[in-house]
């Protein structure tokens, strides 16, 4: 993308009602902008992450085995009524009527209608085990919406649905998903430590968050920071092997680390050597759950077992913020001058800075890298305008791109450009070829 | 994928209320599921189809320089108070009152909110030409909702805005949109024919809607027969050519063609000789529109001008309704079996059947397939399910994959499989390589 056809409204004052780094720099960066409290239209550079966190989510979920499906935003209240939570769940519902005076909602969460999708289709253990998820916007009509797209009302976010024949069935469900978020938030440059939860109105009181660290998130934690140096890794993993998932959870939950919601003093300093205990802050980026028959059975979601009878499936519901997640990668990953893009979910692959647009030699050079670039199956962002070196730089390092290749005729009559990392700093100078080399290699990997 | 480990509930008996054909194969392809009157949950298979169309819906908006963007379902209904369309709207609108008393609404649509990202934004004439378009989910309070996806009251659409500055620049960006919509429809195996139109509540008198051909349109529709034979096909266009997208509009606009709303019998009978008149039914699949200042100027969308003075800016609205067009392609493309998909649009993209599941040449045969297809980037469908042939080969017909290889130990000993096109009916024996060879061939060219 040629920054001068873009639309990247990138503002120079600081929003003076943003708390958060996230949000001011979301703001800043031209990524969002909002439309009403909690509410944000993503503007084109925060779609773009936005899409690139989604994509990851879909790759893994399925890797794991497990089906997209998408379901509407609003819903019937008769589902909800049938579970008992129409009326247990509260102003953070958003209730509607229709024309026709039909009670209707925007769904918080899907719970009611993956089950009714299940009863009306399936009616044999034989066609379990089955995970159905969807990605799909969700209102939480919040009292104080705040920190931008963290806690925002309308959100976007994935959750899934495991229906198994029993409970240990369910509990590989619930295994398997531990093992496929943690690999998810890896590929988006994120450590997310598992952390035993409570179930909420959700239900059910075996269920884990994931929690990245981050001086503005809004849970204290308490943990065994030896749980900081274990990674999944590029290890393989058998999706279906009820051995190897529960050997992920077991080597991942062992040490302590819970939210303040299920803390206990008194066990931390048991578990925990006084050198390896921490308290920190963390936001929760995903939740699992296993609630075994509590929506099945009101809902009459049973299935024909292995002697003929009619058993209710057990269930988990796994969720995993999308929308948040853009925020809590930018609180994990910035400094002052901006944000810092890990390369699994940059907007754009690599920057490019003209230092003097119209300079034949340095036009041609930037649509040389442009065109090489592309070849790779990377995204450029060229900065085209004609604008002073300051400012270019001053917004690439806002909008966080991981590379930039920067691009001036003193370099080129040596033959080289600038290859600067956003992370650490650091410049080097080498020919333009090198160069796309050396991003070519970064993201190979990715 | 394995359609003993897929989610594909088919349902034998015709669905009583489904009037016609597209609906009632969506729901008994296991593609959808009524969740409210006009509301569905779209099953994987549904899905895939939905996503495919809203693949190629961005590719060629992006192709033709328009950039993406996302906007939220919920609005603050003072936006529309601004443009004067509030009170207006009627009971089609969605109307939402949140938990601070606040009036909001499930968009409709999104000119309003657009006009007030770009007025937050853009101040100067050298940011334009600006073309903002998002895919979102959308909520008409339809009074009696129908004929499946085709009429829901939620569903997907893609709507695109043009900033410009004069209204020359609009009708560029006007002839732009038609061109990468022809291109749009194509790659869908449809041909949707530009109909001159009526505004309707967008507003504005210069607007053409995109109709396919079939006999349960909503529309009626009148055109010269020779329009049928125009395609834009494979050739260049250079979107930024305001000659060739122009060339273009007149190519497929100078021929009579439009809907009872625009239709006027003398001048249909000027224009078109007896024996090129036709009289049909259509599925309208797309607008748009030129509406010049009537959002800018009430909305304060102004830019300044050349001469420094502000201008308000001239803007158009352009729609195409993604999840309509699954039932659209449904309707253009099938028989009495089931649905037969465009290969641009198939869910997957090729069926293998085998003949004898547990015979272990077959077994190997289909696997090795199985491989080779994904090899192509290709996604097969396995029907590896312990069932009657003919049950597998009605399943193969019901959902339409365009491509279906069956294995059978017969053929195996001969070194044959046999490739079958789901248009046609014909099948050839051949090696198991050479069908492959044949499947990559036809997809490298969608």
């Amino acid at each position: 993308m040629r920054l001068s056809r873009y639309f990247l409204p990138v503002l120079k004052e600081t929003p003076a009602d943003a708390q958060i780094a996230s949000h001011r720099f979301m703001l800043r960066a031209g990524m969002i902008r909002q439309q009403a409290a909690g509410i944000y239209s993503w503007l084109p550079l925060g779609f773009k992450v936005l899409k690139r966190i989604e994509q990851i989510v879909h790759e893994e979920q399925q890797r794991a085995g497990h089906i997209p499906v998408l379901m509407p935003t609003i819903q019937p209240a008769d589902l909800w009524q049938e579970s008992g939570r129409y009326n247990a769940y509260g102003p953070e519902m958003l209730r509607v009527r229709d024309r026709h005076d039909r009670d209707m909602l925007f769904g918080p969460t899907n719970e009611e209608m993956i089950t009714d999708i299940f009863r009306g289709s399936v009616s044999s253990y034989k066609d379990l085990p089955l995970t159905l998820y969807h990605i799909q916007w969700k209102f939480r009509d919040e009292m104080r919406p705040r920190f931008g797209v963290m806690r925002g009302r309308e959100f976007y976010m994935k959750d899934g649905y495991n229906f198994d024949l029993d409970e240990a069935a369910a509990h590989h469900a619930y295994n398997r998903h531990l093992v496929s978020y943690l690999r998810t938030y890896e590929r988006m440059g994120l450590q997310a430590i598992p952390m035993k939860a409570e179930g909420g109105p959700i239900g059910g009181d075996y269920t884990h968050e994931f929690l990245v660290l981050a001086d503005t998130g809004e849970s204290g934690v308490f943990y065994d920071a030896r749980i900081e140096d274990i990674r999944l890794g590029s290890r393989e993993i058998d999706y279906d092997s009820v051995d190897q998932c529960r050997g992920v959870l077991d080597e991942f939950t062992e040490l302590y680390a819970r939210t303040d919601d299920t803390h206990d003093a008194a066990d931390f300093e048991d578990a925990v050597p006084e050198e390896h205990r921490r308290e920190a802050r963390g936001i929760e980026v995903g939740q699992i759950f296993y609630f075994g028959t509590k929506y099945s059975e009101p809902m009459g979601a049973t299935v024909q077992g292995p002697d003929g009878k009619p058993v209710p499936v057990h269930m988990g519901s796994h969720g995993i913020g999308v929308s948040r997640l853009v925020g809590a990668i930018i609180e994990a990953s910035r400094d002052d001058k901006g944000i810092i893009w890990p390369e699994g979910v940059t907007p754009f692959h690599c920057g490019i800075v003209n230092l003097k647009q119209g300079d034949a030699e340095a036009d041609a050079a930037c649509e040389s890298l442009y065109a090489g670039l592309t070849a790779l199956g990377l995204e450029p962002l060229y900065d085209d305008r004609n604008e002073r070196a300051g400012g270019k730089f001053a917004t690439m390092d806002l909008i966080g791109l991981p590379w930039r290749i920067t691009v001036g005729p003193r370099g080129l009559k040596n033959g080289v450009v600038e290859l600067t990392s956003r992370r650490t700093g650091e410049s080097e100078e080498m020919p333009p070829e090198q160069a796309l080399e050396r991003i070519g290699s970064i993201y190979s990997g990715v």
